[in-house]
């Protein structure tokens, strides 16, 4: 059987034809326009262009599933507020199922990334994962018992918003400390700035000419060259990151926790010290049945295949 | 149908028989012995017992479920560690259903008070509630989508050890910072005493007359005598409370959350202050549908309604 996913990203509309492992059939991907008739109108387009990639019909599909960034109401299909679309209440699910002439759900994309992860990536053949991408954000979703788990009403998995530092950064939800104002890369290149203004003389600024030009490298590059500022700004950084996700596996206990995103590209090199603290401090250290600790496999494309299958795993 | 619970306690061995709406049938308590094979002799007296007291035979019950305290491993049956009873890797779920005839489970006692509260109590009628139970340490335990929720390797829940204050105090666990060394009734303790060393004029002594007099009751009964010192401990405590029992709503988004154990006795006192806070910092705080925070209703007989209803909910 087919399923059409879509990924609905400010830039691009990705869309996908996968089966029921996650296989990708067939792919397209033309650019966002703006207003929610025409973004309707491209993700139908888009849908079109990956089931002829795929040589099938649209008919031969059995449904489309929508991933957006923003505040999602997936029971009625609206997108309640998407503002890098300027999206507020519209009822995207069925605006693409009259288009299509196809069920149509609408998914959160950080959990169809999870799920996609969950099917075709690091979390295949299992019963659990918990996904975390680090980038502008921290992002997170989680598939439990073989099921997205979204909480009871579809807002759960916020974990970028659990508060690790009482008192600590402020964050954009209005809370102090959010883990995602450490672990995410707009947190790491905030406490690269804040090193690189202590610390004139630090080799941060050969890698970063500018405050401004400092990203989510700058601070492992330095390191890996041995600038003790950067080193430290590393370490603070893997201790904020693997306390964040100590506290995911003592909650959840899944088989596998994956690191997507902008600042896991750093691979081993950022999980490998995560692997030491969690050794150290998980609650099941001494136990037989660990959660794996890994990289995410699919990249972006982890989105457009979760949200095809999401009406499998609801 | 009736099923058996056991709640096996360091000073009780408390049993219930019970139907599957978690009514109570019959029930007895004995002492609790020590030494595995006289523990596994007396659950099933008070097995018998309490089917006495409900007018039923012990073959009448479909089942017998045992909640215990330490580390426990459901699957096999066994009880890895539990201190307080000085029981290590002892396959008591086998010991027990020999001497009964009936198939027996074993579950961590957070875990089942959680269930309890669900069918019987502060969840019942719904799909998820999460339950946090204020002692020694912070016991949690939840039922998502109408399952009890262990993860995958019935070690989660573990919410008492998710850091909050990276730094803080030390914990058992071997982290610093954990929710439980704030939010229990333990860290609240070491909260008034700090207070009282550090302010020999606050009535605070007049509560707690030596510093190990000092209990759970004792800031809050100050501070509703209008001591500043007292005052600023409860709010200090009803701060790092609200921020572990946020942080669990943006993860679970459970439809209820409810609080139970002994500093929970101060009702509305605290979760008044504490729902303030989730309005200000949940970040669902806008949405329509938000999770409902309550005290737990069945108190001691949460856990042994729940471990009797254990085969029913995994």
């Amino acid at each position: 059987m087919n399923y059409i996913g879509i990924d609905l990203g400010g830039t691009n509309v990705a869309a996908a034809v996968v089966n029921e492992t996650g296989r990708c059939l067939g792919q397209a991907s033309i650019p966002t326009p703006r207003g929610a008739e025409k973004i309707a109108d491209a993700i139908a387009q888009a849908a079109v262009l990956a089931c002829s990639d795929a040589g099938i019909a649209v008919t031969d599909a059995r449904s489309v599933g929508v991933a957006s960034a923003g505040s999602i109401d997936p029971e009625g299909g609206m997108v309640t507020h998407a503002f890098n679309l300027d999206l507020h209440n519209v009822p995207l699910a069925g605006m693409v199922s009259q288009r299509l002439g196809l069920p149509a759900t609408l998914e959160n994309d950080a959990n169809a990334a999870a799920l996609g992860e969950f099917v075709a990536g690091a979390g295949r053949g299992g019963r659990s994962l918990v996904a975390v991408t680090l980038g502008t954000g921290v992002g997170s979703g989680a598939v439990l018992n073989g099921k997205l788990f979204t909480g009871s009403n579809y807002a759960g998995m916020e974990a970028g918003h659990m508060v690790i530092h009482r008192g600590g950064r402020q964050c954009t939800c209005g809370r102090q400390g959010c883990w995602e104002t450490y672990a995410s890369a707009t947190g790491l290149i905030r406490s690269t700035r804040e090193a690189m203004e202590a610390h004139p003389d630090s080799i941060l600024w050969h890698y970063a000419p500018t405050l401004e030009a400092a990203n989510g490298k700058t601070a492992f590059d330095a390191a890996q060259a041995g600038d003790a500022v950067a080193q430290a700004v590393v370490e603070s950084y893997v201790d904020d990151l693997a306390c964040g996700i100590t506290n995911l596996i003592n909650l959840f206990q899944p088989e596998t926790l994956c690191v997507a995103g902008g600042v896991s590209r750093q691979g081993e090199n950022l999980l490998g010290p995560v692997r030491k603290i969690l050794d150290a401090e998980e609650f099941t250290r001494d136990g037989t049945r660990r959660t794996r600790l890994c990289l995410a496999q699919l990249g972006s494309e982890a989105g457009v295949i979760g949200a095809a299958l999401v009406p499998l795993y609801r």
